[in-house]
C-alpha cells in the first residue's frame, strides 16, 4: 500500500468518505492535504488558494472540459481517474495543442471507500505525470449516500496551440484520406464485460491512453497535411464521423475491410447484437489528411506504440447529403447512420 | 417562455432529460445545439469542437474549478446555474485576476425536467454576460434516475492576472485591517429556509453575486495596499479565517460588534442553534489591507452596490498559535474554532 493511501485511511475517522470531507471544515482541509495535494504534488496546489496561477506566452491556448460518470469505476486497463486525465488530454490533443494544465472537480458519494478513492487519485497523478501535465487546482464535494454513484470526476484542461496549427472540421477536403490509429471498440466492450450482468468474459482491455505524444509526433513532420483530428469516444466512430460530415459538409466513404477491429470485439458484438462502429474508444483518433501524404503519415503512426495497428479506412467525398457510407467486403454499400440514441450509457 | 426554453422542450421526445441526451448520438448533438449553444451563444461554442481556443498575452493567468451540488437547485436570489458562474468568477477575483473564460460540465439525472434545466442554463448565460465572461466549452453527461440528484454543474474558469498584483495569504502582515464587504450568512440561511423540512420562513435572499467588478475597482486604486482576498463560502467566515491564519502563520482579532449580520440571519441562527460565522456566503469577500489605507478602501467599497454594508471587522496580530479570536460586546474574548465538520451540507 502506498504511503498516501495509508495516510488517507489512517487520518480519517472511518475508512469511507464522510459528509465532513466536503463541508468546508477542518476535516475537508486535512482530507485535501492528505490525498489530493500529496498525490498531485506541485507548487501550485501547495499554495492552497482557490485558484492557481500559470504563465503564458503571447499566442493561442485551448480549453476543454469533460465530466466522467463511467460505471463501473474500475475496469481492465484503467479506472475513472486515469480515464479522466486521458480523456481531457486527448480533447486538447485533437486540436493539435500541447496539454499543460488540468483542474479536477470531484463529486463523491458519502460512504465511498477511501481506499478505492486513493487508487483513483493515484491513477490520475500517474496519468498526468506520464503525459507531462500538471493538476494545478481542484475541488471536492460530497453528497449523501444515494445521491450520486460513487465518484464523478470533471476534468478541465488547457493546452498551448503553436502558431501555424489549424486542425478543424473546416479544414477537411474532398479527397482527404481517413486514418485511425488502431482497433475500434476496445474500451466499450471491456466496460461492458465488466458489468456483471452481461455474462461474458474477455481478456480485452480498455484502450484508455494519452494520444498527445503521438499527435505531436505527426505534427512535427506533417503540420499542414494533417487537417482534422477527433477522438471517437461516446457513440464510437459512427457518431464521430457523422458529426464531422455535418460540420465539414462533405461525405465519408469507408472500406469495411480496412477498419481494424479485434476478434474479441467482433465476437462480443455478435453475441450482444451491437455494431462495433458505435462502440466507444478512449485511446483512438480519426485523422483526416492530404491524400499525397497519407501513406507517409500512416508509416509514422505505425512506428508509435499507440499506432501499431493504424490503418487508412476511407476517404472524403463530395456528397450533398453529408453521409457516411461503408463499402462491404462483398462490394455492397450501406449507410452508417447517426443514431438518435446510442447503445451504451455511462461508458466514459 | 423564452424561445430557447420552448425549443428545448419542443425538440425533445418528452419534457424531461433522457439517457439519450448524454450518449453521444444525434439526440445529444441536437440537445447541445438547442440548449447550450443557443444560450451561451458565442463563436467558440459554435465551432462544436471538443475544446475551444482563446488568445493570450505574455503574462500570468489563473485557473479555478468548483463542483456545485447545492440542494435545493432553486432558491431566493438564484439557482445552481447563476451560483456556479458567480462562484467561479469569485474564485478568480480572489486572486486579483480578471475572469475571462468559463467551461461547464453538466451531470444530469435522467427524468429531470427540461423546463427547469433551461432556466438553470439561461441563468448561467445571464450571469456570465453580466460579468463579461464567455462560456467557451462544455460537456453533458446523463446518469440513470436515482444515480445523481437532479443537476450537478462543475465550472472551471480562467482569468488574466495583471503584472504587479500579488494577492495571497503570504502577503498578510501583522497590523493589517480585515474588511468584509457586507452582511454574513445570507446565502446559507436562505438555502436552509428553502429546505422544506425546516419550518421557518424568511424574506432573506442569497447574496450570490459576481465580486469581480468590486475587486477590480479596489485594485485600480489600491493594488499594493490590498494584501489578500478570500470568499467565505463553505464553512463561512470562521473556516476561511482559520485557514488563512494557518497559511499566513498569524492570528486574527475580530470585533464581534463590527461584524455585519442581518437581523433575519441572527434570528434564524438563534432558532436553529447555528453560529452565523460558520454560515456560507456567495457574494462576500474578506479582504486584508494595510492599516493606513483601510479607511480609504472601506469608503471605496461602500460606494459599490455590493459593498454598502462593508465594515472593518478586525486586525491581524502576531500569534504563534495562529488563532482567530473574537472580542465580544462585553469585552470578553472567545476563540473562533476551526471545526472538524461544518453545520450545513450541500450549501453550494
Amino acid at each position: 500500500m502506498s504511503n498516501i493511501k495509508r495516510n488517507v485511511i489512517n487520518s480519517a475517522k472511518s475508512n469511507v468518505v464522510e459528509m465532513a470531507h466536503g463541508n468546508g471544515g477542518r476535516a475537508m482541509a486535512e482530507f485535501i492535504d492528505t490525498l489530493f495535494i500529496a498525490a498531485f504534488n506541485n507548487g501550485q496546489l501547495n499554495q492552497k488558494t482557490d485558484a492557481s496561477c500559470f504563465h503564458t506566452q503571447q499566442g493561442r491556448m485551448v480549453m476543454t472540459t469533460d465530466g466522467h460518470v463511467i460505471s463501473p469505476l474500475f475496469f481492465p486497463g484503467g479506472n475513472i481517474g486515469s480515464l479522466s486525465i486521458h480523456g481531457t488530454i486527448n480533447d486538447i490533443a485533437m486540436m493539435g495543442a500541447l496539454p499543460r494544465y488540468i483542474s479536477c472537480g470531484f463529486i463523491l458519494e458519502e460512504s465511498y471507500p477511501l481506499s478505492d478513492l486513493s487508487d483513483i487519485v493515484l491513477a490520475m497523478a500517474k496519468a498526468a505525470k506520464e503525459a507531462n501535465v500538471e493538476i494545478i487546482t481542484g475541488d471536492t464535494k460530497v453528497v449523501e449516500k444515494g445521491k450520486a454513484d460513487g465518484v464523478f470526476i470533471t476534468t478541465t484542461g488547457i493546452g498551448e496551440l503553436a502558431s501555424g496549427i489549424n486542425i478543424s472540421p473546416q479544414h477537411i477536403h474532398a479527397g482527404d484520406k481517413i486514418i485511425v490509429n488502431g482497433s475500434l471498440g476496445d474500451h466499450g466492450i471491456s466496460i461492458l464485460a465488466q458489468r456483471n450482468t452481461l455474462g461474458f468474459e474477455t481478456s480485452l482491455q480498455s484502450d484508455s491512453a494519452s494520444l498527445s505524444d503521438l499527435v505531436q509526433t505527426i505534427l512535427a513532420s506533417f503540420s499542414t497535411e494533417l487537417h482534422c483530428l477527433r477522438d471517437p469516444t461516446r457513440g464510437g466512430l459512427a457518431a464521430t464521423l457523422n458529426e464531422l460530415a455535418q460540420q465539414s459538409k462533405l461525405g465519408f466513404s469507408l472500406d469495411e475491410d480496412a477498419i481494424p477491429i479485434k476478434d474479441e470485439v467482433d465476437a462480443a458484438c455478435e453475441l450482444l447484437g451491437l455494431d462495433p462502429l458505435y462502440i466507444a474508444n478512449e485511446g483512438k483518433f480519426v485523422a483526416f489528411c492530404s491524400a499525397y501524404a497519407a501513406n507517409d503519415i500512416l508509416s509514422l503512426i505505425k512506428q508509435h506504440p499507440l499506432g501499431k495497428e493504424a490503418a487508412i479506412i476511407g476517404e472524403v467525398t463530395h456528397d450533398p447529403r453529408y453521409l457516411v457510407e461503408l463499402t462491404t467486403p462483398y462490394g455492397g454499400k450501406r449507410i452508417v447512420h447517426w443514431r438518435y440514441d446510442d447503445q451504451l450509457p455511462r461508458i466514459c
